[in-house]
């Protein structure tokens, strides 16, 4: 029997269902994509949703100076940077490379923030040349910025990452902003912080940057948190620091993985909460959005090798596998997985790849219309944190990423080849 | 302060601390190779070690017709693959792209095996070319086989996986062995294979197989599970499949990653407790070591970038990360962690990664000696499933693998770089 089952739970354009029970991106057929492709899995990308989630940011900020940072971490596709520097967005960056693909990008060099609690001093020299506003996390992140600055003869504009110790109720592992974090200064040392940077021309103290965390699903601890910076703010003003500019809340906006219509904040909610307080101090803010901009931008689509029972257990075993796909293994994340095409009859399994460990599944307990062999079957909200923690493991090769364009794809980088594996063996 | 407390507790030649208080391995001094490589952080294997390893199964298997199957997926590097062939090991298969390091290491066929829930068709067609033995998974595996030796017009070699269900005591994600797990047959469907075996031409079947799971610390229940699958053995032979020679017992003897002395079986441990029924069966054995084989074989090695405190906790922050080894984060794993070279007074710290979430630490509340910025900072028995899951996170590169033999050292295989990551956009 085959069910014509709709296959995105609270299917939301540009993913949905077609008339024959197809799933679509934009206009095109997912089926089609795959059909085409020699490579299995892949990732695949709606541009129509990117430019929504960044115009959401950018509605949401009318009427305040700000900078939009996208935290390139989330995901650092080269094509997905470049569309956002097109819109306007600046960028935060973790790394030099990070940079690296900011500056390949094009993008305005004004409005990306260089961010971490472990920034080598090439790094450090790097950023300070490109003129990115640079977040102080320690100690001795300021020494090396110093250092940094003085050998590229050149003042580098500082933010500083203080604690608010919120909680932002979410898995430890996207918890950042508790006392006990590796990430910001002590906060009863920041006399000590204005006091060394007043002593060095080379900096120039323009903000201060907080991040609560990711998968947030609360704006009023954002509230909070931008009270307590206020605080900040206003005591280190009053030291002097006529400067100050700037106030990097972070990012940190949950998004619907579960896809059962949970009210998740949108922009607007996040930035009305914090808007009077921010124009009464006439401050700049700058948002860190990752997940929040591209988490529902891409499906990670693989292709079933068969269907197994243990006699206790069902098992969709396909292609793809936690080698492309990591999240549920490592946080025990959600994220939504329907056909591609219309399946069988209803039950339910756990969806499971070939690596060989049992860490390595998509889904557990998912009731679903049955797949035939070479069914394509799709990972929703895949855009963050799904392709840059993809590894070679059990010698998987990354997959492709393709961008869906109203009725055209492309594909934005390639599949991972042997030969590229076998190519750093050579000198 | 000084202190040149010793490096490595429980120093097991080839890992070792002078008399300076500078670690090394073999007769090279881990801080001389850091100064002369330009990137960080580095993998650091130990010929020495990997021989040793690899003489103990010999020596365990004494008498006793077998074949060592090292298992590629702890550890792919094509050096110590080759290694290993040198020697006379055969090789565990999860992926088409294993077979073909195995292929390009020159491994002999006869004593390979390929392995896996999930194999695709594509795969099956190269590993019954290269005769490779092949475990049947499950009913759409044993179909896909016999479509592709019918393809390839070669017999294949076949073992069944079995479910012996014996719990291996060890952490969720690497046990294998029992009813609920998505590797091998229905147990109660045994003799649906054994008919549809019969069946096809163009399939011998040559044994059984199971694999109980990794990081094991008892060798009962190695016995527990080889009686299990005798009984198995014996069923099948009176089935009348005289073909029947090998029984492969599956790898996962644990290390001792703890380094605190605790009593960890060896090869021979695990041999001797099945000895006495193999001989009586006449079978040939099949072992697949992969973390006994080169998870002592290795040390991950990283630079120190500063030393922070939050008031509540100390951090040694350093350039290794969860994108170079995730086994901390993604199994809450222990490894030992020490200094390459002398440090400062005795505290405790967590030592973390610069990758922007909380989720990267190398390990958590150590008391060990203080470091300054760009000590050597090793994490011990990085030798399986490190190297293997390092990931581009953050952009961090994958790091470059260096072979010690003795008096002289070699990368083996170059760390990765920008330009590298930049490739996969080239058509």
């Amino acid at each position: 029997m085959v069910v014509a089952a709709p296959a995105v739970r609270n299917p939301t354009p540009p993913f949905s269902t077609d008339e024959d029970g197809y799933m679509t991106c934009e206009n095109v057929r997912i089926r089609d994509i795959q059909n085409d492709m020699d490579t299995s899995p892949m990732y695949i990308y709606s541009k129509e949703q990117l430019v929504n989630n960044y115009k959401a940011y950018e509605e949401a900020l009318k009427g305040l100076p700000s900078i939009i940072g996208y935290a390139i971490k989330a995901n650092n596709n080269l094509r997905i940077v470049e569309i956002l520097k097109d819109l306007g967005s600046g960028a935060v960056l973790v790394s030099g490379n990070e940079l690296r693909v900011a500056v390949k990008a094009g993008m305005d060099m004004t409005k990306t923030v260089f961010n971490g609690n472990g920034k080598t001093y090439q790094e450090l020299l790097y950023a300070v040349k490109c003129g990115c506003l640079i977040n102080i996390d320690s100690e001795f992140d300021l020494e090396h910025i110093v250092d940094a600055a003085k050998e590229v003869k050149k003042t580098a504009n500082v933010l500083i990452r203080i604690n608010p110790n919120v909680d932002p109720e979410v898995h430890p592992y996207v918890s950042t902003g508790l006392a006990g974090s590796k990430f910001g200064i002590r906060n009863s040392h920041l006399k000590w912080f204005l006091e060394r940077i007043k002593e060095e021309d080379v900096l120039s103290l323009v903000g201060v940057h907080c991040h609560l965390g990711s998968t947030i699903k609360k704006v009023d601890i954002f509230k909070d948190a931008a009270e307590i910076m206020l605080g900040f703010i206003n005591d280190i003003r009053s030291e002097g620091f006529d400067t100050l500019k700037y106030l990097n809340i972070g990012g940190g906006l949950g998004i619907d993985y579960e896809r059962i219509g949970e009210h998740i904040p949108r922009p607007i909610d996040l930035i009305n909460t914090i808007r009077p307080q921010l124009t009464e101090a006439g401050l700049t803010i700058i948002v860190e959005p990752g997940r929040s901009m591209v988490g529902n931008i891409a499906v990670f689509v693989s292709e079933v090798i068969g269907v197994k029972t243990s006699g206790s257990k069902n098992f969709i075993v396909t292609d793809g596998s936690m080698a492309e796909l990591i999240r549920p293994s490592l946080y025990d994340a959600y994220q939504f997985i329907c056909l591609t095409q219309p399946g069988g009859s209803i039950e339910t399994f756990d969806i499971v790849g070939p690596v060989c460990e049992s860490a390595d599944f998509l889904g557990k307990n998912r009731t679903m219309p049955t797949p035939v062999e070479g069914s394509g079957l799709a990972v929703m909200d895949a855009g963050a944190y799904c392709y840059v923690m993809a590894s070679n493991y059990n010698m998987k090769p990354r997959p492709a990423e393709i961008l869906v364009d109203g009725d055209e794809w492309r594909i934005i980088r390639r599949a991972e080849t042997f030969d590229d594996m076998m190519s750093l063996y050579d000198r």
